[in-house]
């Protein structure tokens, strides 16, 4: 028996519904398993003419997979209106996202992707996470400090260390335990989810040119160059610190599994500039497997038949694999 | 007449060398503009088997630029052993250096092209500016700050608006003065170097998100925006701040001319991901046209015949193709 995946809709005013619906009418191109959508199913009817077909019984969704796409119905966004967020469709956002950690915290489903909601209006329901990976975190137990975030794509996956702070507050917030933490997170997490059995680490340097042996700057050589020592001794195949700029050409991308980058924009410029259609967002150091699409609701352009459904795709196939490689380890 | 460009040839133990020689082995291929080298001719002949041609007369240089590579010779550099450098080696490339900016300013070269140089080695020597660039702007008697630092690539150019400091220094550098200065420079620039009449200016913000309305970082708001407010009431199109992650993917790429980026490592991770082997420094805000390859000496692949002339002949077309620009528009 092959159990589905969860994706919770996300907003239903966003392009959720729409990626959604697209990914499922692309499922025997990009080889993708069998999913279940969950939200309100009115989100997708709206947007799109394909077959659906609501179920109750996540163990349908297999059956219909082939045939429609397989909504687990949540009926209560309210009015909904493509590009027009409001807080009904932010309690049902929330609503579908708790149900889905549900399924797949309770072996119904077999992992999670999350559809991009809009943090401003659930801040206005009262959801006091950063971010949806906070709240899966929470519900599976696990201290958000050790959920790490991985962006991932065909030819390179980064890890950012400190996520969304001021840049001015990088250099402070970042130590050799962090640091330790994120690089043996990120090390398991590649085992776990992506089959490499000793994965490589490149750690990017904070500063211009990582420091210049402390010329421009001291975070290497009291921060990041020990934290590497700590993980080299650990048995982790972590290299560097090495100047950010040179890391992510193709060459360079063929000497490691992943990069820890030191702040934000370090890790995501390389990857949205590389593959901005196809990014995902994958949730290391979770009981459970998560992955979403790397980008947000585009209010701007949602119903309107003009979002790519590339990095849901995407999202929808890494986590499949890695539930199955999660599968294989277990058994 | 034409004039043909110069240029130095850097550090002799390092690579410039052998990438002058193969953009002069590529002259046909590449379509490149007439030019000299200018340094010590054994360290072009150690590495290189082509014709060369010592001349004393730079005029000479473009009658023999078809059959040779012309050499104008500073024979000073010591032994030269690739791979190794010395003091020696450091003062003839900043004989070198200094000779060819000196053809550059006295209308006998056109545009000045510098090979790579090893700081460590010109500060043992006494050389007391951050870089060549600083040098050539003090002998052309522009102020180092108004001297601006463009990288471009066939898809991308940027402007760092700060650049060798460490990165928590960044936030308190950046003044609405500074970056209504680099944006005018940028502008000015594209219309005299590249032929842009009406340059399209992207800033990118500080912080992640471009700060998410003052959420994660004032910057954006209190720096960035005043000051491309600024630009534009002097008429220049100047937009942003938007989130530094999102500019850089091919479809971004279309909306501006450049990207005036906030710190180094923002402005040079998408330029060398994306052009690593192309990537041309060009000095914008100066009387005479200088261009660089966008890497350093690479001392450990000297003299193996391993050293890539991509960025070098980009340079040296770059340069060519400026200074006809600046002659046109001074006609």
């Amino acid at each position: 028996m092959t159990w589905p995946l969860a994706i919770s809709m996300g907003d239903p005013a966003g392009i959720g519904p729409e990626i959604i619906a697209k990914a499922w009418a692309a499922r025997h191109d990009a080889q993708l398993p069998p999913f279940i959508a969950v939200g309100d199913a009115r989100a997708i009817e709206r947007v799109w003419n394909g077959p659906t077909a609501r179920v109750s019984d996540i163990g349908a969704a297999v059956s219909v997979f082939d045939q429609a796409l397989p909504i687990l119905s949540v009926d209560d966004a309210g009015e909904i209106t493509p590009g027009q967020p409001d807080v009904e469709g932010a309690r049902c956002a929330l609503h579908a996202l708790e149900l889905a950690v549900g399924l797949v915290r309770s072996d119904a489903a077999s992992a999670l992707v999350t559809g991009p909601v809009s943090k401003a209006q659930l801040y206005d329901i009262g959801f006091t996470h950063p971010g949806q990976t906070e709240f899966v975190a929470e519900r599976c137990g696990v201290a958000g400090a050790n959920a790490v975030m991985m962006l991932a794509g065909p030819s390179l996956r980064v890890v950012p260390i400190t996520t969304h702070v001021p840049l001015a507050a990088v250099s402070g917030l970042l130590s050799v335990e962090l640091i330790v933490a994120k690089g043996r997170a990120t090390a398991r997490g590649l085992c776990r989810n992506f089959g490499i059995t000793t994965p490589r680490l490149a750690f990017a340097g904070l500063n211009p040119h990582a420091g210049e042996s402390g010329a421009i700057g001291r975070e290497e050589i009291e921060l990041i160059e020990p934290a590497i020592a700590q993980l080299r001794a650990e048995g982790i195949d972590a290299t560097g610190p090495f100047a950010a700029d040179t890391l992510f050409h193709p060459r360079a991308r063929t000497a490691y599994d992943a990069v820890l980058c030191c702040y934000h924009d370090q890790a995501l410029i390389p990857i949205k500039t590389l593959h901005f259609d196809e990014g995902v967002n994958i949730t290391l150091g979770l009981p459970i497997v998560r992955t979403s699409p790397d980008h947000g609701t585009a209010f701007g352009i949602a119903g309107q038949d003009q979002a790519h459904p590339g990095a849901m795709i995407a999202a929808i196939a890494m986590a499949g694999d890695a539930a199955r490689r999660r599968a294989a380890l277990a058994n």
